[in-house]
């Protein structure tokens, strides 16, 4: 395909003297450079193709990057990336040293503010409009694009009801397709349906449309009242029945438009056109079609989110696993708790809108009842299962490590400190590759270990996995955290018979001499690895698999402290208060003999985006650096 | 006066029997009782007072503890106590060893669920009903009282979301007072308020009560439909226009009913024995006063929300703090904010809800553009500040240490990972006296040194707290935490002129030569206290004040381990992870004689409430655990 248009828009400068009818094939190469680039170099595809038209409108109507743009979680700002100075760039994205698959600060003036995780979008643009309010600035927009999936969470609502009130210059569009990564859920989702459903509702959009003209010419001619044209207007169409606004964003403060069709560009160049202008807290609800242009993707969204490779063409998409892989860590997860389930009734699942991701979604259709996408909603989530809890159930809540972090005071207060029997099961931990800082699930280990009556597991297996679950839903256990990565597991005979782990103990995986490594979770491979290595060096390595984080197994760190001099601990997440901290902690207070420690794990920085063994070289995790630091 | 009815019930069950009038007079006896206890033993007063004949009403209705009732925030639960076999016990609230001052599922079967922190309740009312299902009880109600403060936090709204889908039999009843502790702001709050005085929306009161009786005999006589018959009815009385629900509750799937007057026996007993009786979410608005029955606390409910000791007759409050005591921490940071903003323009402050307990108020009244209270929102609170951030104004946030906890990921994701130039004010750090383990903040200074970019300060008295907050707000010191605790500093000529403080140096406060005590923050005061009583025992003791938590001064500790062979870490924050693990770090990354470190701080378990002398014993930081440690 040619990229005739788009191959000359250097920045959203280009675009303004663009026709419509140009705006309009631009947007078709834009989608299909996206598809194209994006069938070879893997990254999130759905969520982009469903907001093209919404890019080129945006950059066309408003005055980036003096207006502020802000998109939620950005998954869908790959459009925008190409139209902001970056599209040489593009087929580096969510490669080492390449673009960031999310909007970030440093990376362009265009990204006004770095996503990543859900729902703050609408908080960070009313910051920003509050800013130019005080510089005296009136007339700048702060645009917050936002999907009906992100809008569940809790932190948009607070910032909807907050910019309610304000006088502040914020344009929240509403990116309503439906899905998040899975099917969106939930009341909001339901009643968003029902809206745009609404014949009767659509035909007072032009009224709307009307009134807004006459609004803006009331004001041009400085007839400016306490009650404008347009709120009289909207009351009198719309409210007089009920004497108070009607619509959910009315309600909490809002000028709500639309809905509108999300890929019809007139519509879109108009309605912004006219937003643009409008000052106060405006909310334009648009509807999109996830994976829009790709017959492939918009029939199947979920799994076009993040297809990887795939043909251009068709949307087939590439394997490029074989098929006698260690399964992955989620899937095991996912099947295990089919299998515990079925023999302990009490046993619930949750995840907050990530059914697909973690593999909940398994029990979800072999066991409806007993398995809850809540949205995205994580602290919801931590809350709702620690009611379940308290009421006689045993939920296993799946929370990806990085998410967890918008729960940590429900894990501290609703579950902890009531000492609840329940299982946070936290994917994702450690680095998790391409997705980048915003999503390595870097900081856990460290952050939970503090708070009193937890138990913090880590498997190094999938059998640990396994016995670790099945462990966790024994009787009076307490609140149990079990933490595992992302990707695949080590072995292929991944289904054992599983066993009670002891609540505290570690395991000795391999005698040695000189270094004794001990490692918590699947990191504990790559120690088996470099003593193998070092083994055949010459250089004798003890490998020593902790399993808990806490209760740590004093006892056999006391036997570690009898036989090693030297210790280095090895651990896939923050040095800081982490794993290794705690050991430190522990042979400071036993105090007497005790082996000097050396603590691997990831470095007091953020970690950038690229591949895992790239990422853990460069902190120092990989065999070859664990090598490295045994001969040291 | 005579507690006549009060004193025969021993458990709801004795409310049964009561007529309506008894249930009125018994209201007004618990209302006296309420003020008359903690007009001698303090506590929280006014929400309380609001909510008297509710809970008369819902334990003469219910049947608890079988039906579930948990009460968001959970201040207001003191009449629940009294009710609930806690009559006898409820002089000792909020004593060391006495009555939480909160809902405690391990202090009453009648408290479903702990709360302290808000806007879990409907979470946690959700799960529980979601539990009963699975449970084949398909009668019971849970029932979460929510004020329309506590509706503004970001988890009401996702657990509204949650539950508007759900046939879970969950009452959410709407506690609407129109104040938090300070007044309640955002859209929300102004929409109760609309919907409150609209007389037409009143008017259709009747309707749905009458609609409720058919719908009631529609299921008795078991012609239970798709559409029942109260929905058909909602639809055409209110819908009709617009064809989907047009109140807020309703918009996300809730039966919305009210508002009625919250201190009205009559309606009150009248709508809960009909709600009782319907299945599904359900929303009950109810208007109230709070302080109601106080006039002083009608009046000034702020003031009135725990007034300490007062007059029971008059209201007036007594004082019990000398003129010539040191200032509040508070009063410090609210009086140097505006100091500092005042010569510089880009400071604004932000809290979330806490303007008076945090003394941002001052800065509210003076400079109104530039002081924002968000409401009950802290993940807002703190990526509303980073937008404003990320537009050129340098933000003062100030959250309480606990609630923190609730913008964790904000903290990381927003703010440190962007290295934006904030200021997060963290109040309330350390052990908090009579809250308890909720409000304790005891995790702040673990969770958040483990986080990369964040200079992490505590002062130690006042004019400490001002060279803090002086030195954080100079240019380019990207993100800075500054840490301190609740109540008086030590200093009563506290205005000292603001100095530069060096990032990342400590200072010594006196030199010695057996042990060192390395400390952070306020309580380092203490380890002055122990320090001269040593002394005088012939025990010389260095005492070292750090300054900083992150970066920690390692020349410093350097010098403490070329002079000393034991070091006493001390922090009024948790051991595990802490200040105390990060020194810890430090000389076991260096190597070569470094000194034995012993850690004071809280230990690794909840700790209860009491007063704060009584905690530091119990955790072992006092003055005498301080001299009884360096002697051992």
């Amino acid at each position: 395909m040619q990229y005739s248009l788009l191959e000359h828009i250097e920045s959203p400068a280009d675009l303004k003297s663009l026709s419509i009818e140009d705006l309009k094939a631009l947007s078709g190469e834009l989608r299909q450079y996206i598809i194209s680039t994006l069938s070879s170099h893997p990254g999130h595809l759905a969520s982009g193709l469903g907001v093209v038209e919404l890019t080129v409108a945006l950059h066309a109507v408003f005055n980036t990057p003096d207006d502020k743009l802000v998109w939620d979680v950005g998954h869908q700002a790959y459009a925008h990336k190409i139209l902001t100075g970056r599209r040489n760039r593009f087929s580096t994205i969510r490669t080492y040293g390449g673009l960031s698959g999310f909007p970030k600060m440093t990376e362009s003036e265009y990204d006004a503010f770095g996503t990543g995780h859900s729902s703050t979008s609408i908080s960070a643009a009313l910051g920003m409009a509050t800013a130019s309010k005080l510089q005296g600035n009136a007339s700048r927009q702060h645009i917050a694009v936002i999907g009906d999936g992100s809008m569940t969470g809790g932190e948009a609502f607070e910032a909807l009801n907050n910019a309610g009130v304000s006088k502040a210059n914020i344009l929240v569009i509403l990116n309503d397709n439906g899905i998040s990564i899975d099917k969106s859920v939930g009341g909001l989702s339901r009643y968003l349906t029902k809206v745009t459903a609404s014949r009767r509702y659509n035909d007072l959009k032009n009224k709307v449309w009307d009134t807004l003209d006459g609004d803006e010419q009331n004001r041009s001619r400085g007839k400016e009242k306490g009650l404008n044209f347009f709120q009289k207007m909207a009351y009198s169409t719309k409210s007089a029945l009920l004497g108070h606004q009607n619509n959910l964003f009315e309600s909490l403060g809002f000028r709500y438009f639309g809905p509108i069709d999300g890929h019809n560009m007139e519509d879109l160049l108009e309605v912004l056109n006219k937003l643009r202008k409008l000052k106060g807290p405006k909310l334009l609800h648009i509807v999109t079609t996830k994976g829009k242009g790709l017959p492939a993707a918009e029939e199947n969204p979920t799994v076009f989110h993040a297809p990887g490779k795939f043909d251009a063409e068709t949307g087939e998409r590439i394997k490029t696993t074989a098929s006698n892989m260690p399964p992955k860590y989620q899937d095991v997860f996912g099947r295990t708790i089919i299998e515990l389930a079925e023999k302990n009734p009490k046993i619930v699942g949750i995840t907050p809108a990530m059914p697909t991701g973690c593999s909940l979604n398994m029990m979800m259709a072999e066991m409806p009842d007993r398995a809850f996408d809540v949205g995205i909603a994580e602290q919801h989530a931590v809350t709702f299962a620690a009611g379940l809890a308290a009421q006689g159930q045993l939920p296993f809540c799946n929370i990806y490590s990085s998410f967890m972090q918008r729960a940590y005071d429900q894990v501290i207060h609703d579950v902890a400190l009531q000492n609840l029997d329940f299982v946070l099961c936290l994917d994702r931990g450690g680095l998790v590759g391409d997705d980048g800082p915003t999503h390595h699930g870097a900081f856990d280990m460290a952050c939970l270990r503090l708070v009193p009556n937890l138990t913090i597991m880590a498997p190094m297996n999938e059998h640990e996995l396994r016995n670790m679950m099945y462990t966790a839903q024994l009787p009076g256990k307490g609140p149990v955290v079990i933490r595992y990565p992302r990707g695949n597991g080590v072995l292929t005979d991944w289904h054992n018979e599983m066993l009670e782990l002891p609540i505290g103990k570690g395991r000795m995986l391999k005698e040695g001499r000189e270094v004794a490594i001990v490692s918590i979770g699947h990191i504990g491979n790559s120690a088996m690895e470099a003593a193998a290595t070092l083994e055949a060096d010459g250089i004798s390595v003890g490998v020593y698999d902790m399993r808990f984080v806490k209760p740590l197994d004093t006892a056999l760190l006391d036997q570690i402290a009898e036989r090693y001099d030297r210790v280095i601990t090895l651990e896939d997440g923050c040095l800081e208060g982490g794993f290794g901290s705690a050991v430190l902690e522990y042979y400071s207070a036993k105090g007497g003999k005790t082996p000097a420690v050396k603590r691997l794990g990831i470095p007091d920085r953020f970690i950038t985006h690229g591949t895992i063994p790239q990422l853990q070289q460069e902190c120092g995790i990989d065999t070859t650096s664990i090598i490295a630091a045994v001969k040291a």
